[in-house]
């Protein structure tokens, strides 16, 4: 229990902090005699890894994946898959002046509030860094879906007031901003880059589109594949809202508008984002997530310290301007995390 | 597995079918000796029930609970609390004309995918009738939470176009909306009235708060509080989205603006919806549920039948134009589910 | 958790009381389409129900079963399979002169200590009842393991100290203390009836078997197959322990003795009981159980009172002198419900 | 899933296979604010470590634990406690001569059969070095439990066909194998020697005590008390039966005998082994674990090939002729697991 375990059959436990020894996952489910290799998995990482562009944050930190446990010659075994990233670069002294100060936006003061104690280096496990065992989970489980014919798409929509007009699955890693759409993208950039020198950050809309799900996946009251999907991209901090389909605009839809119709083709419309009573269509899975300003801003703020009395806050350092660039293999990777768990759930109803 | 189980310490079961004997749910988790009664946990099931006005379904389905097992002499006895609810005014012979037939919106098409065959009557176990297990199981907890001082107020904030001005918690249970602002219940039953007389039907948005909620509840990686409050709102078949305190609006806010500042009276402002890191901050618990407009319309649409062929479909019947007054305690008891589990676990952590 | 649900992707969910309305069962995870009737299930409950010759307990529980769910036209839909089984003769005053006492060996006082209060009529939650749940959702795991090749038969084989000298399977049916060997059984009956006219009782060791389970099932780790059986064999009140293969004996082995021996047909020995580092090797599953004495006995005993005063208690009434002719069907479902879940792990881990 | 995580509230996973980067174990449910150092574990680990005797295996293990996360300036935060133990003096070209033949009494046969493939070297995570973070583990919840006043002694009961007569647990530390009898224990030590020349192994039995624990202890279904502890320790590959107070001595006698009878000061006998209805009585807590002999003897054996054709195999190097001696660190730590589990169970009940 206590939340660091996720999934039920492929089955993800993270650990590790910030500004400890490092971080890492163990997953357990993993089919045995799957080929598989650190490098793969990396190449998943670094598009998580800070100091990408001049966008994002300019820490370095390694990001570096070791398998320690569950590979044996190449191949998965089925036993659990364990790996590290050491943390490097990590610079706990830098937090010293503001360790008696909760940062706004920040979960200094609920984690003091739950746990009695908190480490104040960097978010400790609150950290977005905690994320990267996730990346590398996802990485495994994005390999598997593939063999199912099945890929996860995600990328900038929106942010610092900047919407995509056009989709295009190409312009996604061309851009810094991995929107999907280049002229948005350049405008997008210019916004955040102004924000940067203001001390300032900016939140967005990241959208995600799954192909190759086939009809009939997900469980049908509680784990309903929007419900598990919801659960996952809401696990992550920045993320203060979810939507799928048509999503809330469809509060403002009639009945007639808004049910999908099929004919002898399927499915002529996917106002239902590819999920019905709970369980995948057939059709593209689709939602988005709203994603929070970078709560670390240079510029100064008011806040509460440690001993009850208010002070003024300066978070100096190396912070994302806007998370959406790295929180994009996140959402992908819990997405498949889902997907992959689901798989396994149905073909175990059908045994 | 397979999603009919919901929490972990305060652990929902749910059972049933819409048109077969009955449906229920057994709570495991009670704690021994909570005097409880019939009476309480209807009279929360009475707000779910169908026929409560002209805006709901004019369906009469008793709703009428029974505890099966867990209570002796008036008091829980800390084993499983089984509630049951006998079906009635069930008419299956209703659903004759269309059981070869795939309904829009439905999840007729993905059950069949999914399982190779499915009870057509009244979407069997994907019925909202399912939910009044949720409810029954909902009443306990709420009852669990009213001793913690906790309270949860959910109501329509917005339907057929119509959004709430003003919010008083005193109003709600005043209209057949439920809405929090009488003047627009006002209209928004005016404007369901006419979607009835068209066979059709809208979506709304529902908002909920939750006060007397201390700083400190909620599991700081996967099983973040809004993790799970997403996880549970968005296992209700007509909910397309969720979204917490400012939610897709901080997509379009800085760092600055969106950040939660305090001083020594707390928090001063609440985009966060009361939740930093996934750990209640002590602040109002609040956010919003997309509801899609009910799928089972009177006006003819285009669908597929079982057998591959395109058909015309007509649902007659007895559906609620609007399911959001409906809803409304579902969304509450999901709500109550989850925080009454978080503070088991909180307990547990600190035992 | 609380402990009332058993297993994994074919879960069991078990409540009710043995002087409440009735107990019964939710399986979750049963295949879509399997064809199974309410007699089915109750040729299996027969064989545990009271009253069934002059060796067991002369009470009267109807054990009739009813599905209350998840079946549709004479097939499981996939959905929870719920079935109940409504309590009748029971006669909770029998219970009144033995409120305020602790009946040894039974669970009056722990419960209490456990719960702050108890239900006193006929052991409530704790009673033997409970497992007619069990047996019921062993029917059914019963029915798919059948269909997998696999055969499970459970026997008396030692009671008021007779053992059985031979093993034939045919024999077991046949007579009153489901003993394998029709000599043992004569003799064993001729004591437990004398037991009986004593107001006391016996304990004895059941044997089971399992074949037709092919090599590779169980998982290496915690959820090893002879933890899972022991799990789920020790959950039975009146057992006080088991043993695989060899069991206690292989204590006094050389290594030399106690390994099994492979030729090309395969093991040569058996003393590993089916199972080596926690997985099915392919040979026979071989388990036994101790079950204590019946508590319940008619003689007088020294007890304590819940006032902390010393009492002689008399438990008069209906009970088994010896509990292993009705507790075989328990053991086999028991162990029915392990297999068929650890089936469906393994199509998991492979998909 | 996949069984390589135990315990619900305590709840530990272990990674790791004997020849490969290292073992180690995850805790997740650790109170915060519990001082803890390295060492401490250490000194746990230190009695499971090869070496210790000239009746243990020769082979070093440096079995040394690292902290890898969950604590910050000597406290447990809350959050997942990472130990590794890296490997060391491991030598995989020793497992080349018998790469391709199933050794008798371990699991080779079986993890071939049920993944396909296995890690030869040294049984990979078949290996008892698996149990090292088990160990890790149970240290710190031994260190949780003696805070609740709780002392858990496991010891050497009979080796080698020698008994105990006498039980003295200030003796068990004082020779290799860690009998509870000193006269007892040197006469085991010769035998076992005697074996060691042979080539041949001995099991035996373990017997464990636990004292301090409150009566209310267990759930009282499927997750007694001594269900739990049975599922626990007969998750170690060498255990091959358990049994609770009288054991199996259980079945020859009669219900005036076994029943536990209690006068004013509790009760007075303890057939029970401490567990009635699957919940501590508040007695000593007994237990009886049977050790099979070591699989791994250099007397030659007869086995299988993986191709299938019969062959000779010497399992030459460096092994336990009895496990008893270092088996007994595991079982407290497992019986550790389970209490710490519960009573955090307990604690979440009664919230």
């Amino acid at each position: 229990m206590a939340g660091n375990t996720f999934g039920k059959l492929f089955k993800i436990t993270t650990f590790g902090e910030s500004h400890g020894a490092g971080v890492g996952v163990i997953i357990d489910g993993v089919p045995p005699g799957l080929e598989l290799t650190e490098t793969e998995v990396q190449s998943e990482l670094d598009r998580r890894k800070p100091g990408q562009s001049d966008v994002t944050t300019p820490r370095k930190e390694s990001d570096e994946v070791h398998f320690f446990s569950g590979i044996f010659e190449g191949k998965t075994t089925g036993t659990p898959l364990m790996m590290l990233l050491h943390n490097s670069d990590a610079d706990p002294s830098a937090y010293d002046s503001i360790k008696d100060l909760f940062r706004p936006g920040h979960a200094d003061f609920t984690f003091l509030k739950k746990y009695g104690l908190r480490d104040h280096r960097g978010s400790g496990r609150a950290s977005g860094r905690e994320t990267a065992g996730r990346v590398a989970a996802g990485a495994v489980a994005k390999k598997l879906l593939k063999l199912r014919g099945i890929e996860i798409t995600a990328y900038t929509l929106r942010a610092a007031g900047v919407s995509c007009k056009t989709i295009n699955f190409n312009e996604i890693e061309k851009n810094p901003m991995r929107a999907a759409d280049p002229v948005a993208a350049k405008e997008m950039e210019k916004r955040v880059k102004k924000l940067i020198d203001e001390g300032n950050s900016t939140g967005g809309i990241i959208e995600c589109r799954i192909t190759g799900v086939p009809a009939g996946l997900g469980e049908p009251v509680f784990d309903k594949l929007d419900a598990l999907l919801g659960h996952a991209i809401l696990s992550l901090g920045a993320v203060k809202g979810i939507e799928f389909g048509a999503g809330f605009a469809c509060a403002d839809m009639s009945g007639i508008e808004h049910n999908d119709w099929m004919d002898e083709d399927g499915f002529q419309t996917n106002n239902a984002g590819g999920i019905l009573g709970g369980i995948s269509t057939g059709e593209e899975i689709l939602f988005r997530a709203a994603v929070k300003p970078t709560s670390s801003i240079e510029a100064p703020q008011e806040t509460l310290g440690v001993n009850g009395k208010p002070a003024e806050i300066i978070t100096r350092g190396r912070h994302d301007p806007c998370i959406c660039p790295r929180i994009i293999p996140v959402i992908e990777s819990m997405a498949a995390l889902v997907l992959e768990d689901l798989f396994k759930e149905q073909s175990s109803l059908n045994d």
